[in-house]
């Protein structure tokens, strides 16, 4: 087996905010036919920040954001430092124009470079009663 | 920017079924810590059978496994070729022994990488009301 993979972007972040523009390339732009049939995306962008090789060697964090938070490992946390810095993010579909998403709630900074768009399903993607430490409930959702 | 991100696999998925094994390599066992305390996580893994300069230039598909459903554009379905090969898979955390996970629902298939496990938040991740096309309630979830 491989050790690797290799990403292509499909889109980068354009701004950010309680609303973001999320553009799609060109050549990509056909892929979303169809995604306004769904009300919300997953939307899978990297962490461009964060993929130094030291912010991927990080194994443990604190998340600090989270008041009484303890160190856990990074497979606990949502912290973009991570082995890969791929960050997952659910939001509203506000509309598409052209090749461009407008979505409400995403936590990605301007210039994230888009991995991929899912469309969410509840049926699949919906856990509303899963458990979760305590220290989650403090400060932002991830 | 760069148009290019470069994953390094963080395990595998040992065996496949109602219950699997997820395996995570030990150079990121450390990263665990801390998981046990939620009940669900989101697997991103790798579809390693769909990694062909062919299959990543998929940009419509026709999700056969939904009756009913039209042809739409790669990010409006969960298709395995899309032009990143990146899996998400929402699953049960049964138990995790040593470096394996143990879980439930998970729709990979034996061998295929790892990429992150992230822990399933609901504040964040649970929109069970969001809105579908009709073709998403017919065969499996995804």
């Amino acid at each position: 087996m491989s050790s690797k993979g290799e990403l292509k972007f499909i889109g980068v972040v354009e701004s950010s905010g309680e609303l973001s523009s999320v553009k799609i390339f060109p050549e990509f732009c056909v892929g979303l036919e169809g995604l306004n049939n769904f009300s919300h995306i997953t939307v899978l962008y990297w962490f461009h920040l964060r993929n130094s090789e030291e912010e991927r060697r990080t194994l443990r964090v604190v998340p600090r954001r989270h008041l009484g938070a303890p160190q856990v490992g990074v497979f606990a946390s949502r912290s973009p430092s991570r082995p890969n810095p791929v960050g997952l993010c659910v939001v509203e579909l506000v509309k598409i124009q052209d090749c461009t998403l407008v979505v409400r709630g995403l936590d990605a900074l301007d210039g994230s470079p888009i991995i991929d768009i899912k469309p969410y399903i509840p049926r699949a993607d919906s856990i509303s009663d899963a458990r979760v430490p305590e220290w989650t409930f403090h400060g932002p959702p991830t």
